[in-house]
């Protein structure tokens, strides 16, 4: 696979103290049987020693990469005040870990890297040092000149794909933030990003609905008639490939599963309950509508266990090789 | 398994156009790959022969039941006024239904019979004749003098069992509807349900939360905070062990199931989304709170495959088996 990839893959270690310093040297540890590509990750060495006992590579520039990668894990220093320890967050690794993301972002908007893989971070760290996107994903879009709204959010497993329309609201908001315009708009950002990234020509995207039974025509809400239906409407007349709205219970079934490409949920339990429940330790996020690829794996910085050796790699690992995948086809269809 | 009861199941089949006299007819042709035990069905002997060659028994008592068992699907005949065509639902099929599944519950209630299992009815044809019930659920709570806020509904599979607390309401009423008492009392019927049903005698129930993350410490909806925690402590302070609020995205994972014998949601779909996309063909609908044990198929009447040979019977399948394991289990602690 990595001889396909014209740069290596960036990783932010994400916040030092959580449990990404871990899974991405183990990673490294794991390079053969995970099936991965050369990657360079972004951060303080420190964060990573203090976890872990194999061979790190400093490096200064990506292209050397490729060829310390089999000899440690090719690491490009940040200059951390001081380090954290694991488990203890602090503004300090906050700090460290908003400079490895945009160092990151920087080397894939220039080429130097074929792709960004991020690392968990600590919302509440980042919004102690005056943080203000809702998340990575919206300061990765910022960074690459793209309006938030323009970028979605996928979950990606081996059997599975799900893009939610609403994300980190209550629930109690969902029905009033919901609308056709933003059905549409999410639902045609999940095509194209089928198209570029997953090189799906003819995408399928399966629409949920909002109530149960997809509203039983109109006995249990109405959103599917007056929000969904016209978005699903609106996107067909444009020549895309969509079906719905079908009932959320009965859509995630492996046979109903073969028979779109992403399906496209109204909130954010609906598109993550089921990919979690099929595909933890390999659902991926994917950040779809940039100029770059970015990935990352679906799960946080976990600092109830960091550094005690028990983080799981496989998200971690999972994330990387889509992000090389991605690369790849985006390559291919330049 | 059979041995173990001492009166056979009673199965209504259900509407006679749809997919139940079907599944049921294949049931017994299955009967020892699937392992079922005896069981009598109840209803129009036309439907079962208008879509299956095998043998019907037609008997009058159930207790013929078990020697007919080994030479046909035995079966307590109604005398429709005329046979439906499959997949084509008429008036008087839904009085059939209904007149099948009140028979069925009367043998259970009488002891005539260990257990009832229903067929899927259609509820349109059904309220068309004056049925005022939103489900057979509730109707079989009222024969059995039970209040329908009294039962509750239990999705159950090999690996996971989920109770939601709200069902067949618009997603934008489920904050309203929910409160602490309907938590609570939800919880102690799904908790009561576990012992009584599934012989758990110490059960570990996992309440969900209702907004994404659980709500983030009311960052993200303040539910959790103001109803679910409440309910949760209520439950725990008389002595169950009730865990949560989880967020329902990670709660679903096989090392996380392993940690409870059910899920309490909060909702329709937060219910459904796991269980079906675990356990499609082997999800039963499991009645609590009865006097009677009580199971269904979660599918419904499928009328566009009736009378195609194409209806799965596994479902039933699954949903007869748990009736006489119920049913045992309810016999052995009596």
């Amino acid at each position: 696979m990595a001889s396909a990839l014209s740069s290596p893959l960036a990783i932010s270690l994400g916040d030092p103290a959580g449990i990404g310093p871990e899974v991405i040297a183990k990673c490294w540890d794991n390079r053969d049987s995970f099936g991965l590509p050369a990657f360079v990750a972004i951060g303080d060495p420190r964060s990573v020693a203090a976890v872990w006992d194999g061979p790190i590579e400093v490096i200064e520039d990506p292209r050397q990469a490729d060829a310390a990668f089999d000899y440690g894990l090719p690491l490009i220093q940040l200059n951390a005040p001081r380090p954290d320890t694991p488990g203890h967050p602090s503004v300090a690794g906050a700090h460290t870990s908003l400079d490895s993301l945009e160092i990151a972002v920087g080397l894939a908007r220039s080429g130097s890297a074929a792709a960004v893989v991020t690392g968990p971070v600590a919302k509440e760290q980042l919004y102690a040092i005056g943080f203000t996107h809702p998340g990575q994903t919206e300061f990765v879009a910022e960074r690459c000149g793209v309006a938030p709204a323009n970028v979605v959010m996928m979950l990606a497993g081996p059997t599975l794909r799900t893009v939610p329309v609403t994300t980190h609201v209550p629930l109690a908001d969902v029905p009033r933030q919901l609308s056709s315009a933003l059905i549409e708009s999410r639902g045609r950002a999940a095509l194209r990003g089928l198209q570029r990234n997953f090189g799906i020509i003819e995408p399928r995207l399966a629409v949920s609905g909002l109530n149960p039974h997809s509203g039983e025509g109109g006995e249990l809400g109405r959103e599917e008639i007056e929000m969904i239906e016209p978005a699903i409407a609106a996107l067909a007349a444009e020549g895309w490939r969509v079906s719905g709205p079908h009932p959320a219970d009965t859509m995630f079934h492996a046979r109903v599963r073969a028979n779109y490409d992403a399906a496209l949920c109204m909130y954010h339990d609906q598109a993550l309950i089921p990919i979690k429940a099929l595909h933890f330790e390999e659902a991926v996020n994917v950040t779809l509508g940039l100029p770059i690829v970015r990935t990352a794996p679906d799960h946080g910085t976990a600092f109830d266990i960091a550094g005690q050796d028990r983080a799981d790699p496989r998200p971690m690992a999972a994330a990387i090789r889509m992000a090389a995948e991605n690369a790849i086809q985006r390559a291919e269809a330049a």
